[in-house]
Formats: structure tokens, C-alpha cells, sequence
């Protein structure tokens, strides 16, 4: 498997395992996106992985072709956290990799991204004064010398996929070390995605509905693991109040992807 | 869309609708074989179809590719029908095209195509006198001059996949202008499913289960298909029992692929 296979792979792995509370996965869909708009990113973004296997590519423009060429049905950007992890670390072939990648990265990089970011609906937090609606916001990157990688270091706060280019990919490695400590298959996947949403708010929680709700579905997470509730009821009531911890999904995608290089078995 | 595209969403999209009676879809897995079983082949196989559509490729050397590239999974081949009609289809475009390829086959073809049936585990009727296990069959082949259609015309009556090589894709062309009637999106696809089901003795059911559990099954289809009988408790009945119509499904995946290039829309 090359690396556009395996980032390929944990997109589809990381979709198909269940349960995952909250999230689509094989068994829940949510109205407008679905299991097939997921699997559609995944088949259609690989010319993108296959050019960051190959040399030359840089990852602001990337990103944006990956938005580009997954942007074209009614489920939205499905992917785009997911992304923002995949592609240094398809770039680099492994975190270590994608810490050079990182700190490679120019104003050119940080304004393709927001071209990319643009053709999104990714919830961006009020808070934010570089709108990414607003072409004023391109000039002010240029005027101001913003790399890819200070974009980053600027959201890192408020958003745990951003946060992951400013800490040497922290949770992208847990993530990959606890699907080792699970062992082989999707159960070791949906046993890793609900450790990590046990222990770390959701920061895309915490955009849509608030600092509290993305703490509390931390903390009912946390009970499951400890055994004193029921999976299924937790997710079914996280799918009832459109509770997605998606920045929990992205991890797990880069964490399936470093995993796979290492070793770790999918198929069980 | 590229037809590399197409062919690999025709794969997704057939494993991931539902209820399909009697398959694995994402509600229901048989122990050795899973959805990401069929998902990791719908991805793995993108370098052969990249190939079929270039210039220059062979049916029969494709066809051996596309098995040896998904493989390697404890899934077992999950697609061996499927590629035999997907190729041909995006070596020549669409049906017509496809037919081309067909008659353009040669000897060369036949015996890369024995090839990959030795490394599937695809059940073989006891009546073939050219066993894929036996090297002396190669050289039968050979000696006869045997090109690929011919193969496919030797095993049409009892073969609803190869007689699709040998009637201009008919069932293939039904399960297209279905998806039309039927509407967009995944609903269509279960529905075409069911009507295939409901009007052909699946073949691969006859070959493990013999003729008359074959033409049950379309029997009960039919039943489901009038409002007589509950789809999901038939659904169950055929896993419980294995019956699981692989050839349909195959079918099903090229007439996806087909009604795709005629502007059918996936994402309803």
C-alpha cells in the first residue's frame, strides 16, 4: 500500500467503523450528509494524494484541489480536517515528515488555504477577524507575512485539527498508539475514536453548540468507557441534537494513516 | 467524473446501498467478508482502471491485475464478477465500446484471464472440463485457440455475468435504464437490485446452492417486490442461509457505471 493508498484507507476505514457516537458511520447517516457522500471524497480525492506522494507538491494548494475535487455533492465538505492532516503527512510520509512539511510552509501556502477554506462550509468561529469570505483577508496574509503554519498557530486555541501543526501532531499520534493498544480492526477503531473523545472536548462541538456541550458529550464519553452507560443511547442522542464530534473523526483519519505505515492491521 | 471514477463509485455505491436481500451492504456483514473488504478493493483497484482508460491495455491482463491488486484482504476476492464486466466497460467507455473489446479479445486475453481465476476463490461448477487449478488447461486453451469471448460463450448458460459478454451487457443495459426509472440516489439502486432479483435466477446462488434455492430466491424477490412479503425478514432468511446473489450485484455494479455515463445522479 503507498501512502495515497493508506490516506485513502483511513478515510474509508475511519467512516465504516461503528459505532461512533454522533457520527456518520455505517449505521446513522445525518439528513443531508450521508455514508456515500463520505466514501465519494475518498474515491475522488486520490490524484490529489498521488501528487503529494510525488515530488514538487506543496500543501496549501493541496488542500485547496482536495476542497476542489470532493466539493461537488450535496453532503458538503466532508473531509476538510481531515485534509488539513492528511496532506503533510502524505507529503512527509510519516509525523515526523509532516513536521518539516509544516515548517516548509509560505504566505503562498497560507493563501491557497484560505482560498480552499472559501470553498468550504466549515463553521468558522465568530471570533475569527481573518473572514475567509472577505478578499481583504488574503491581502492582510500578504501584508502581515503569514505563513500556512501561523494560520494554524493562530486557530490552534479553538480548533484541535489546527492545533495538531503546532504540537508535533500530538494527537495524531495517540491516536495511532491506541489503535496499536486495541489490536487489529474496526473495533480498535471505534474503541480509539471514543478514547480520544473521552479525554478532549470536540473544538467543531464547541464551534456549533458551545463550550458546555462539547464538555458534557466529552464526559458522557467518558461514562460509556467506564462502563456506566450504553453506547448505543449516547449516540442516538447525539445524532438527535446534531452532536458531531468531527475534529475527533479527522484525528482518527491521521491517526488510522500512521498506524497503517506502522504496521497496525485493518483487517481482522 | 473520469470512467476510472465512475467504475470505482459504481463499486461504493452498489456495497453501500440497502437493503440489498441476501448481500453484504452497510447494514450487514457475512463473518469473512465485510464492507471495508469491498471498500478496500473499490479502492485498491484505481491503478487498473487508471490503465483501462490509457491507451493500449488488455482485457485479459487488466482483469488478472485488478484481482491480484485486491487480494491480498481476508475478504477473499470480493469482485472478481464485477471487474470482468467493469473492464471491458471502461476499456471501451460505455456497452458499445465495450462490445468492441469483447470481440477484439484474443488467445493472450484467455490465458491471463485463467490466470486470475486461479488466484480468486471463486466456486467453479463441477461440469467445467477446463479446471483454472490445472496447468494442462492453459494448454488447452492454446491448442483450441480460445480467445476470451470464447471462454465467456463456454460458460454463458451457466454464468449470468460471462453471458453478459456474450448478449451485448443485456442485463447490464436492464439495470441502467432501472436506475433511470427508478430515480436518483441509493433508493434507486436497491430497487433495480430487487427487480434483477425478482426476474433472474442469480447464478452464483445456483452454483453454490443449486438451480432450484436459485430460482427460490427469485421467487421470494418477486413476493417482496409485489408488497407480499417483508424485505428485511427475507433479507435475513438469505444470510442466515448464505445466499447471498453475487452475480446480481455484479450486474447491479455495471448498470451503475453505465447509467453514471448517462448522466444518472448518485446523490439524491
Amino acid at each position: 500500500m503507498n501512502r495515497a493508498e493508506r490516506a485513502q484507507m483511513a478515510m474509508m476505514l475511519e467512516v465504516s467503523a461503528y459505532p461512533k457516537p454522533g457520527n456518520v458511520d455505517r449505521c446513522h447517516d445525518y439528513a443531508d450528509t450521508r455514508l456515500e457522500h463520505f466514501l465519494a471524497s475518498t474515491i475522488l480525492v486520490r490524484p490529489v494524494f498521488d501528487a503529494a506522494e510525488g515530488p514538487g507538491g506543496r500543501v496549501g494548494s493541496l488542500i485547496r484541489e482536495a476542497v476542489m475535487r470532493t466539493n461537488g455533492h450535496s453532503g458538503g465538505n466532508t473531509h476538510f480536517g481531515a485534509f488539513i492532516l492528511l496532506i503533510p503527512l502524505v507529503l512527509g510520509g510519516d509525523i515526523e515528515g509532516a513536521q518539516r512539511v509544516v515548517a516548509g510552509t509560505d504566505v503562498e501556502d497560507a493563501v491557497e488555504f484560505y482560498t480552499a477554506f472559501g470553498l468550504t462550509r466549515v463553521r468558522v468561529g465568530e471570533s475569527d477577524d481573518l473572514d475567509v469570505n472577505d478578499p481583504a483577508s488574503i491581502a492582510a496574509i500578504r501584508e502581515r507575512g503569514m505563513t500556512l503554519a501561523d494560520i494554524m498557530a493562530y486557530s490552534a486555541d479553538r480548533d484541535m485539527v489546527a492545533r495538531e501543526w503546532t504540537n508535533g501532531f500530538r494527537l495524531t499520534r495517540r491516536c495511532a498508539d491506541l489503535l496499536h493498544a486495541h489490536g487489529r480492526g474496526r473495533e480498535a477503531i471505534a474503541g480509539a475514536f471514543l478514547d480520544l473523545l473521552a479525554t478532549e472536548p470536540d473544538t467543531f462541538i464547541m464551534k456549533k453548540h458551545g463550550a458546555a456541550v462539547a464538555e458534557r458529550t466529552m464526559r458522557c464519553a467518558a461514562e460509556v468507557r467506564r462502563g456506566g452507560r450504553d453506547i448505543r443511547s449516547f449516540d442516538a442522542e447525539c445524532i438527535e441534537g446534531g452532536i458531531n464530534p468531527g475534529s475527533v473523526a479527522d484525528i482518527t483519519i491521521a491517526g488510522i494513516y500512521v498506524a497503517l505505515g506502522e504496521g497496525w492491521q485493518w483487517d481482522s
